[in-house]
């Protein structure tokens, strides 16, 4: 594994190491960790890795990464920097026959997703997006749940990521993470739709398999002066007649991150708290609530996905670190069945990929398109 | 007090009864129960009020209460009958000089409502609306810390009153509430929006103290057949830039009767549920959340109107029925100033009047308005 | 209906008005309030009532009672006093002929209570014991499945009712019922144990069905210059090798009163809270947790005590009052049954009675003696 | 990095590899995983380590590490095997000069408790012992709070660690986890309270800042034919005053892994869950219940052991592993300090250590005498 971006100061960069690193399977042995070249390489002393394989940047990384035998070089290498980023350095690790997982939003539009995609069908290269989200096991459960029929028809769902940590123009004061996330040269088009909405998009079509047809969005900048959407409030059309709810926002106070959401059909109905992920509350007509607990026999009975996605027993927490870890375990179970010109057992391709980047920049534009218009309803 | 409706089977009148009834303060002394006079006859007997005073019909009940010495007939009627005999009996009971305790939503639509008004503002009688939860004591202890300034100014307001007995066309079983509350004729333009979207609507006003401008509303029927929405998903933008979301649901299985509310503002947010009434949870930037628990010294030095509306000490839970009883009280206590001719104290008027029920009918006319246009934009 | 106590000031008595009137079927009318002569009065006139039936003491009462005409004088009184006035007022009522309903711990002692149970039973009289909490619909289901054999054998049973109101010495402070509830000779032997630890242990037999036969106590004084206990900790053993923990406090700041109850049996358990009373939480083995929600058709199809004891819908949350109503229900028409020489029914019987009121005394004595001997074990 | 224990199917051996291995600073590169040498080779190779250096048992392990030149060979060794393996591991690798990183209970008594420490004490060793929730930042943020002076002087102390995979005899079924934890040639004296019963113990001790001084422990097998307690109940009595109550289970259905703990004082109470490890509740007199939540501000300025014991932002839930590594992160900087010849930062120190084995083994050994005599207070 080599890593783009994740030098001193950055969040997500270690993040993507820990989960990473939790199994065991993977090593981190190159990185181009930082724009500044002296900051990679003291990141990559961090790292206890090969200094000659902390880069200066990705393109020299590339160039050099080449050069070693096949067995030496990295196998993937994991895209974690501002959003603008993504795609020229995706389509470069591709173009050199690297896999690749990136960070989320894929690209700035829908143009580049659309071109990154069509790279990776023709390259035939491993993508992974990093929807954390969907990697939680009471996710699978959930997902799964909807695809045995236990919900019936879906008729509604309500999908909403709040958040409070923008409420005050901190972007203004030298914060690293919220300076480029409200910058759209960086973040791209929208702000909270892109950065958190997103997410809560993700997850409603992956639990629910249905795909959101149209939207009304009515994206607002509360704080001012900043320069994209902190609050979004969207009504959904899925299709199969299902309807929907998705808000997202920045500058909600006393929010963390608290993404949720709530899946209704005709026959039950469930509901899951990223907050609380070991739990999952399903509800079915004229009976007690349900609530399916990480870790026992019935959930892995249930959804073979979810019990792969588990590590401990239940009772013990599992959270933010372990669903994010799930994805590079599929991921990387990918490339081995690759490499050995195995099949991957579909268990493995339980990861998001280029084809949910496309979607998700849809739907991205959708949003701000919508808005634009005074918040009327736009196809997706 | 006096009563119309509430006959042998129905739910809200029995509720009115019991609310009136908890405080000793009001007596029912008269009712036309039920519009099969025997039945009428037989709740009055149910209820130990004198047999001559269980009237056939609201008309005898008029004529005859009038022709009572004024020390002896109701002071005031409360109306718990479908909505489309709202409008006729308040009417009939505020012209003959009664007071009026009338169930919401208020009329059938926004014309009756108001006329209504104007007949309530020209005989001067004191007139009830039922929007029950507003009774909550956490409710106007929210209201207070919105009025005091503690939120800053209001940002987003999200609210939602999902239930799920109409999941199956009950309707057509022989179920007495389902069958009046989804015909159009006897319930009005709007199904859920109607019976419970208003309850939230009304909330989200009450605590912010902010009006809803513009919506745009996308209601659904989801069970076949039936005749009027039973889920709605509708966009707020309120007065002074607020945005908002409020959705509605009788079809969403699982869901009992949360209504549940979020105001955000700039200095801190708050969050309420139905459900659990007896806490509010208070968060400020930077601190740890607040967890307001009803019967402390601390909730009723911030809110006089919570300290009066509480029975109970802290831990020992008050709900609904304590809710419906606190609009009894002010209704009555206002009631009691003006017989007294005395000026009513500001903390007796705190309860849901006629001025509300106009707002509620313009609420559901423009949901329904809006949603017939294709879910677009119309004004309130 | 009549009253002991409850006069101006007093919280319990106002309670008992409020639950006894719920439902329409008690009518107060008349009371020895209080023990000044002219605040009874007061009383009587707040509540409505014939100002002759407002008497100075509970003897001029019985007096004049058994004067007026069967019909007409009252058919149970409720006492609402402090703990040592409950045997010579019950005692005196029960003689001349009325029912009683008391509060709570019955006697001073455990001769006053053996006393009190010769009388009951050698008057045929029905005596109501108000432990309230076993009131609660959701407290019935939860004896009901015990009883059912959903748990199987039981094994061990974890009671508690902490609250912190006494972290001060209060009664020192002028504090009406602080001062006495922790006066021994007002209160009797104990404090907290006899104040709520009995709640507790009445909880803990009610529902698991068994009897505490040995206890070890370690009781506490907290509160510098209190005279009774505000705090302890007990080892119980129960019939048929059960095994539990019952625990108590006064002094436990942020408890306000959260009685709860969790019971472990072979094949599943259970957990109740007061404080949010409309839910029982069961577990059966590998299976995902049920919440059972007070008003739905499968509790009272469960347990008939629980939908009877139910009067509002799922969702539309019930308390502490409506509990305390319940018992008075059953009361009521317990003695309706007796005296239309009918056999009650026996969903009638369910309120707690004079063999609780021995067996609560014979608790709080234990727990005493037990403290007293450096915390062993004693029988109960 | 070294490990003894950890082989295929074992459960705690993993946990330390995953925790050992999140932050990037311990590398895994020896082991004696199996007492199967085939299988200590097979877990080798899955771990990635010179097959030369998984060895077949632990004696040879010391022996050839120490052959390996000072810089090449491990620093520190995790013993991750059944209790009766504890003392000899642990005083060989000592004996030694590694460092030892040890799983709970220490020893299989006290004599072997203190006879480790005196090793310990005489090798100048780091000695850490694996009581994973002192690990979780919001139990340093409660210890902290204690030191601090935010409850005053301590009341009253609830622990409690309920858990129910042992309802059924499964240790007879072949289960491997169960059938060395109810042995006592493996487990030791007890069992619920060994393996249990000694973290609730552990962690009321460290958070309070007191000493369980007596207790008088119940303790019950109610599975019949195991050999071990699986379910135990005790009255603590803590220096300073303090009462307390300690209860755990193995049988208790439904309950996963609850410990939790309650502390009262006498200014202030905290409450804090495992399974829900990131919120701490504070209560003080007459004030709103503050929940902190783990990965904000106020936390790491109130405890700074909080702070550095966090990886994640708020809402972004840390659960079971991370506390895990919390320890291992602690022990590494105080062993890296100690080779380096610096002075540890006290925040380094704050993991368990020898002298917490010794007390837990006093725990066991007086819980068990207790419980052997009738439970009847015995002095820790």
């Amino acid at each position: 594994m080599g890593m783009v971006g994740g030098g001193p100061g950055a969040f997500i960069g270690e993040v993507h190491r820990k989960a990473a690193r939790m199994d065991g399977g993977i090593e981190l042995v190159a990185g181009a960790f930082d724009a500044i070249p002296r900051r990679s390489k003291q990141m990559g002393r961090e790292q206890y890795i090969d200094p000659r394989r902390a880069y200066p940047d990705y393109e020299t990384m590339i160039e050099k990464e080449l050069k070693l035998p096949e067995d030496k070089r990295i196998d993937f290498v994991s895209i974690t920097v501002p959003n603008n980023w993504h795609f020229p350095m995706a389509k470069a690790f591709l173009g050199a026959g690297f896999h690749v997982m990136c960070e989320k939003p894929m690209t700035m539009d829908v143009k580049e997703a659309l071109a990154l995609e069509k790279i990776v069908r023709e390259r035939r290269r491993v993508f992974g997006l990093l929807h954390t989200y969907t990697g939680y096991p009471m996710v699978k459960l959930a997902r799964d749940m909807v695809r045995q029929g236990d919900l019936g028809k879906v008729l509604k769902i309500v999908v909403q990521y709040p958040q409070g940590w923008l409420i005050r123009p901190i972007e203004r004061e030298g914060h690293l993470q919220a300076s480029w996330r409200t910058d759209p040269k960086q973040s791209g088009a929208a702000g909270s739709m892109g950065d958190i909405g997103t997410h809560a998009w993700h997850l409603a079509e992956y639990v629910s398999g249905l795909a959101v047809r149209q939207l009304c969005a009515d994206l607002t900048t509360f704080v001012k002066g900043r320069r994209l959407d902190d609050d979004g409030n969207c009504l959904l059309r899925f299709t199969k007649g299902a309807k929907g709810i998705l808000h997202a926002s920045q500058v909600s106070i006393g929010e963390e991150n608290d993404l949720a959401i709530w899946v209704y059909g005709e026959q039950a109905s469930l509901e899951w708290h990223q907050e609380h992920p070991n739990y999952l509350y399903v509800n079915r007509i004229d009976a007690p609530q349900e609530v399916w607990k990480r870790g026992n026999n019935y959930v892995a009975e249930k959804s073979p996905a979810a019990g792969r996605a588990t590590r401990l027993p239940s009772g013990h927490p599992e959270a933010f670190l372990e669903a994010f870890a799930n994805h590079y375990c599929n991921f990387a179970d990918t490339i081995r069945a690759k490499m050995a010109r195995r099949k991957a057992d579909p268990l493995f391709l339980d990861f998001p990929g280029v084809a949910d980047g496309v979607r998700g920049m849809k739907f991205i534009a959708a949003a701000v398109k919508s808005s634009g218009k005074g918040a009327t309803w736009v196809k997706m």
